[in-house]
């Protein structure tokens, strides 16, 4: 790689989709000033050409970060492509049941993408992420580690947020992961949970935590229910794993990845704690689980396979 | 106000109105990182409360900040009080038309305010922002300084990133206010722009900066026609002017602030640049005008003047 | 103490001995933009003048930043005394040996600060830390957990530093604690360590463990000797723990703290992961051991009683 | 150029020199979070090892920075080198009584670099700057844009804290410039400064302004006398260069630049308001000065011409 070139494009991050999550992704990677460039695409050209005023408005008052609207060819040399296109989620709606709706969008979007050469990073947060994460990777001709699903990295946000409000400690002080599918079949992983060095046993009571996962498992349907759509938590999701992936981190979060046949008998894409850095995922970290978590993962895995298999059906 | 209890509550801001722009700069403010605890507070309990638990979702990969939905009574010791709540402006509705229709939700929040004893500083964002900020110094008990409306930071903003976009270079590089009313009346003050100590006419030509006002001032309707309302762009002004307080910076911002009858017969609030601290207007700069900006600052307080009266008839 | 005046000083920090560590924690806790007064403290009032002269060049590159030299007087009112004042180590000179040339040092400034009625939360890194931070408890007249010692903050950044480096991991993403001594015997506890939610038995054997042990333990002894003093990996920490303090952030840190009598006959601070927040130490956390892990811990209690035995007869 | 290879290398960034201003410089960097690896060289490697160890243990505890010590060949793909190796000064020595100490370590320093094939952006600290940044032109092989002297930048951010000082407001909110040579004959340019629209003669008359511009000139001198050398507001100064550069900023910073035979016979670096990017200089802004600014800066460059003459007739 030939550095010292002007300008580089090392920090240039395209946003495909621009509704409530694509906007506000762009908008905390402005405030974070992680990049300098941000290309917002979107079918609604209109839409994004106002995001991108809006956002551009913002500009004298933060580091700046040249923001506009454009298309896939804009996209083609950016270091991150974040993917947010896909249906939207309604009411008690689970996330699986948009996927034969979201493929379309997602495998076009990504071979637009692969026709005009990207080789970056991709960011998959369209859902159902597990599967769209799928696609992305039979479609984009990038390597799979190059495809980072956002997975269970909000899930793992929320249920470090709410045992923090149990026992009064900064979330980000709580060791724990949330694990499979982005969905009704996820798997917090309590086991592993440590809070200075001691295991959440001693005071987290099995109801208590039985409690907090149906909590954590619901928190997306109850947020819609209230404003109608999700977007601060699933925005800042993308934004750390963008950082870890500018900052060649090699920092550990749950997101969704291609881990083939481990847990059946076709290739899955779903969250298990990764260690993420320049080239996208360097390492999957398998966590010690205890038997029923595992039984539950592999579970969660076998949900992923049955909706795949139905979506591979129809689309 | 009472702070220095412990825990100390000098960094608790409370949100009042939590559509678009409230919801956006709590966002904003939670990873800036510039207060401990935001409370939201709207008609809406249940927006409020989803807002805040989409917000706390990020908590965990931010600096923790608590976020909650609650009451004017959790407001009264807020450092500061961001207040959004009022109409919203739809197509070509110029922001003086909503003043019928805000003033009594502002008045009313900020009675609620005083009679919780609120004592911090009130940050007014409500449109039309000059109008609301009057309504808000007449009843919120407060010192006149203690209340700040945004004002044409956001258009100041706008007049810098679009001289910035013209010549090549960074916004913030670029010395320029926007005046007076912030809507249609509002004045640019081109005379005293300074770009690396040049004045701006060497590389900006006098239509070119007619065409730029032009823009600055239609700005907000072209985006409120492309995406519906606007949000990024006033939610980093507003976080802007709450820096600015928490930290006692003494910063220069143009910000709505009372000017009493220093521009014609009766007491008005408008935009001048203004050095904000942690007791708010610490002082009002009064920038050297030509004769052309000072006509057209003296025709915008007018137009204020003139709209208040209609309001005050009104209301 | 009184804070809520206008202008609030909940975020003025005062910091006592401006060598190298307190200058640099000073310059740290300027680009952090944690508070907006910092007050240097020093018996070479022409030095501490010359740092705050040096700190303030950079203010109107950064956040702006009130510094000044001041006097104990300065610090009545502070959120925060820093508290870096005390003997300097040099070649392999254990931190204990330092003590009774600390001691004196350290408890006239503890007393200087209490008869200004100094009421903020003390945070303590002369060396030996355990003990100094003891003796500031003796003099302070604060609560017990208003005084924090930097304790194994540094030696268990530097053990997730080498143990990052070792598995090609960030640091921040290794869970790991050093309790016990800030000095020669202090405890690394490899039987908590997890990444990703994997015990590190997995990936680093016991002999391993061992050198990265020694390593971290002689850290401090190698810096000295290549550089002639530590700054940046203790400013570092000093800061940190502000942090926590100043956002009330509830995070878990180990930092020195009363302990009472549980590892021993006699009263004594030494580390252990705490709950840090605006009160200073919310709670201790005692993280579940291996056998060898505990008589380790006990050891170093043991030295520490030792070493303040010795103290308490010369001083 | 091809991104998506895997590590990229726009972020890291080489100093070499690390004595307080390399070593402090290399921290900033670190506590900014600007770049993701930082290669500290210097002709004592083992204080180059001993400031790699103490900056890596806050490592933990900031972003991830992978930090270490090497050699010029490790600086031949960083995206910028910071060079700070040069005569250290001493009392009362004026910068330009460096010269001949400084001018052989700096032309061998940047020969070297030449010699590995860099091509990213020098960035000169070593004193005096503009006669080492014309020397580093001269050697380096690099386009002209890409060689930035320091210059006046920490001068005109000590202008700016002296007049906030005065008028209590922000520095960063007065727009004002020091130029021409970083030492005895720079200039300050009150004639353009501006703050809030206003030109500074309504606030600061013109003995004032003398004993501003004395103080200036003279800051470093009183810190070396107190502290014995500069550290934090030179190294402020560099990260501020290193963030306009990595960030491809394009804002205004007053930086030493080739100005050929602009103001003299002879080819000549000076500090002037330069737009800084990716590449370097991108522009030269030439400030409207009044007469007596505009014989001071002939005055400053006549004088550098003399120290050059003597300088190129020693070495």
């Amino acid at each position: 790689m030939t550095v010292g070139t002007d300008p580089p494009h090392a920090s240039k991050i395209a946003v495909v989709g621009v509704g409530h999550v694509g906007a506000t992704a762009a908008y905390a990677l402005m405030l974070r000033a992680l990049c300098h460039e941000i290309v917002l695409i979107d079918s609604d050209s209109a839409l994004a050409s106002a995001e991108a005023a809006d956002l551009s408005d913002a500009n004298a008052l933060a580091r700046p970060t040249r923001i506009r609207a454009g298309s896939f060819a804009d996209a083609a040399d950016a270091a991150i492509v974040v993917l947010t296109a896909g249906a939207a989620s309604h009411g008690d709606q689970s996330r699986l049941s948009l996927a034969t709706e979201s493929a379309p969008i997602v495998t076009q979007c990504v071979r637009d993408l692969a026709a005009h050469g990207f080789g970056g990073i991709l960011v998959v947060a369209a859902n159902p992420v597990d599967l769209m994460t799928l696609l992305a990777i039979r479609h984009s001709k990038l390597e799979r580690k190059r495809v980072v699903g956002t997975g269970t990295l909000l899930d793992t946000a929320r249920i470090k947020q709410a045992l923090g409000a149990q026992v009064a400690i900064a979330p980000s002080a709580i060791e724990a992961y949330v694990i499979g599918e982005h969905g009704d079949s996820e798997v917090p992983v309590f086991s592993t949970v440590r809070i200075g060095g001691q295991p959440i046993g001693r005071r987290v009571n099995r109801s208590q935590r039985n409690a907090l996962a149906v909590g954590v498992r619901d928190a997306g349907y109850r947020i819609v229910e209230g404003k109608g759509f999700t977007s601060f938590g699933i925005a800042t999701a993308i934004v750390r794993i963008c950082e870890a992936i500018l900052r060649d981190e090699r920092s550990v979060l749950p997101v969704s990845s291609w881990v083939g046949k481990t847990y059946g008998p076709i290739d899955l894409c779903l969250s298990l704690p990764c260690v993420i850095g320049a080239d996208g995922i360097k390492e999957i970290l398998f966590p010690m689980l205890d038997d029923e978590e595992q039984v539950a993962l592999v579970a969660s895995a076998a949900q992923l396979a049955d909706a795949l298999a139905v979506l591979d059906r129809v689309v």
